[in-house]
């Protein structure tokens, strides 16, 4: 059987990152995609608890002699709905791989839990599935992220050939640059947005809001984050475990809380 | 200068939940709902990057001589939208204290990844404010949650008093039984989703599908996860922290993939 390899994103199916990922795929088996059929961005691991969800063929090309087969649905719902989604539903047997992107902008940081992206690694994760989400520091609708393919490949064939562990997945956040330095694995970086909301005034009266502002790291210092190593140059791997637990903490709240 | 509790939940500002953990926290200080305008079930740290967002004071009531102020506004957005418009447009000042919930369900294991309730109290750690969530058993309209105030306010006082670890927050989840027999401290349980999608037909052809199904924990016997706490009566506390790397795997990924 060939491999099978499922992609989503969260800037929909038809954005430039999740088409180039899943041709970059296709000389490892069949690709199967679903992905929003528009912009989640910032959907973090959200699924569609008050709206149904539909899901509509975009396309389906077969397998050649060099390549995969490449088949495409778009989803209604978040991009965790899309993994759900292809799990239970509409993919042909369960995948060797998840892969999440590539993002049109960096998830580094912090910003992994926003992440639309991340989410679908770490829902690859819960189902038991090598899974990694690749981001890009170019942003464009129609950014060209043949320069990726190099360290994209040589990470998605070692985690063929090697796995990852159970409960791990992978951040991978490349840079915008000419030349990029080598790949670091890091950890995740901690910071906070400011001037988060922009106001403006309504044409017929009163205030409204959009999201906007910019991140700032805690420690511009800390070498070891994502952060760091993506400005300067690095491809970042952070590898992420779906288990949150503060296992530093425990001890301290077990005297502290329990009864 | 009172003290300041700032509460936001996934089920609305009309919710039984956070009205009745509003009032419990008036003997405490001021407190401040930022709440959503409806309900926004598995919104986890998702954000509004495509909608505006907009806001409307629902009511406010003076201090007494025995409990603070309230003070309660309904935002268009999700529960994290809902944190970032607090801490930056509508608190008067920073609150001490950041609390999502009374959730009506519970919210153990990695369904704290998908739950709005918990990206409210992870949002405040990234804010760097000690951070709770609050859910119940109950998943009922009409749910009376009094049940849960002893439990509720020995937590609460203790962090009022203690605080918690920067990067650290606590998921708080609180059986529908007759008897709470204690208070332990989890670790977050693993397990998946399974028949997660109901199809419908729709009236003008087409299929449609619901997000459904039930969750089975990989391990049943896990007796130091909160499903396994929570499933036996008690009141599971489980401290997540903000830092999801996998710290575990970063020896073996330097040599499995740095160059």
């Amino acid at each position: 059987m060939e491999k099978l390899i499922f992609i989503s994103n969260d800037d929909g199916h038809a954005a430039g990152g999740v088409n180039q990922l899943a041709e970059m795929m296709r000389q490892y088996g069949d690709v199967f995609v679903v992905a929003p059929d528009s912009g989640r961005s910032g959907a973090s691991m959200s699924i569609s608890s008050h709206s149904p969800v539909r899901n509509t063929l975009i396309r389906h090309e077969e397998s050649t002699d060099t390549k995969g087969s490449l088949t495409v649905w778009a989803c209604s719902g978040t991009p965790n709905d899309c993994t759900k989604m292809a799990f239970e539903v509409l993919l042909p047997r369960r995948p060797d791989l998840v892969l999440g992107g590539i993002n049109h902008g960096e998830n580094c940081a912090v910003n992994a839990h926003y992440s639309g992206t991340m989410s679908i690694a770490l829902e690859g994760c819960i189902k038991m599935v090598p899974s990694i989400a690749f981001s890009s520091g170019k942003t464009a609708e129609d950014a060209d992220f043949s320069y990726m393919q190099p360290y994209i490949c040589r990470i998605v064939e070692n985690v063929l050939v090697n796995g990852l562990p159970t409960g791990v997945c992978l951040n991978v956040n490349i840079p915008d640059v000419n030349e990029v330095k080598g790949i670091k694995i890091c950890h995740m970086g901690m910071g906070d947005w400011h001037e988060e909301w922009q106001e403006r005034d309504h044409p017929r009266g009163g205030k409204y809001y959009w999201i906007a502002g910019y991140y700032a790291p805690y420690d511009p210092s800390d070498t070891g984050s994502d952060t760091w190593a993506y400005e300067h140059g690095y491809a970042a791997i952070t590898p992420l475990q779906l288990d949150m637990t503060a296992k530093s903490f425990v001890d301290k709240a077990r005297e502290q809380f329990e009864i």
